[in-house]
């Protein structure tokens, strides 16, 4: 299963891919940061985000898209346009026919580090150990987009096993 | 010139379209109410909005999309919906390389009542005399979009006759 994670934003897009076996196993195979100027006009940045996030899509070709469920934030200004970056990537999404799943940032860092608590400095960490990575993934919006698609890697194929094993044994869910 | 107002919501999103010519003279061209079950998926919703407001575009031919600005509302809920069905709309105007205006809810109700506080009903009051129309607009979502439309078609309208006065008269702006 390709999982291809968003960690949703205007100014920054965080995106990271990885393949997940049916042991769990979670393979890196893709990170980046898509940016838009903020000098830029609203529909012209969310223009070029659509944009870039479709190529990416396109060319990676995963199972699933996983974002960043937006919470309001202390910043109410950031949370509409965190909610617009991910508007954009729910459509692009939902354009390929591809499902999409939400996670919030505290299902996300319980599933990588073992603490909903965690900051961001463990969360890149565990991320990193987690994909055997050489160096630590940049920007936190890099770390986190992959920290989504492992939280999802994860608990989307312990789903798919407990189904499995229902068909194997003939349980009906 | 014609312009296509927007006012963004998933549940209920108006659209109102009008022509205004050159003495700022409006005429009533098109109105709907475009809406989502709440039952469906986020995603799914946004899908659909995004299609039917391309549909209405394409039909209507707009000079121009005018849509409300969301600002944070009582019901952050709320506001996060709005914020991304107003990202839907962007980007449908933004990949047709049709101009995108934002004005306050304050800003067209002052223009097309003559007061920033003015209520829902004052609104759609005004907007079916403006308009002449035979019945007042309903919902209250239809009513807001043809007043974003008037607005800014009494705007923009004003804009450009100060453009072409300057050029006629050579002032430099």
């Amino acid at each position: 299963m390709r999982v291809f994670g968003v960690d949703p934003g205007l100014t920054r897009c965080g995106v990271g891919v990885l393949d997940v076996d049916n042991r769990r196993k979670a393979t890196f195979v893709h990170v980046n940061v898509i940016r838009t100027e903020a000098t830029l006009e609203l529909a012209h940045r969310l223009g070029i985000l659509a944009e870039q996030l479709s190529i990416e899509i396109d060319q990676m070709k995963p199972d699933v898209i996983v974002i960043e469920r937006v919470f309001s934030q202390l910043n109410v200004r950031t949370a509409m346009s965190t909610a617009q970056a991910s508007a954009v990537a729910m459509l692009a999404a939902h354009q390929r026919d591809l499902p999409v799943v939400m996670y919030t940032p505290t299902e996300v860092k319980a599933a990588v580090t073992g603490s909903g608590r965690a900051d961001k400095k463990q969360v890149t960490q565990m991320v990193a150990r987690h994909l055997n990575l050489a160096e630590l993934p940049k920007p936190a919006d890099a770390a986190d987009a992959l920290a989504l698609a492992l939280c999802h890697g994860w608990r989307g194929v312990g789903q798919q096993r407990i189904v499995d094993q229902a068909i194997k044994f003939g349980i009906k869910i």
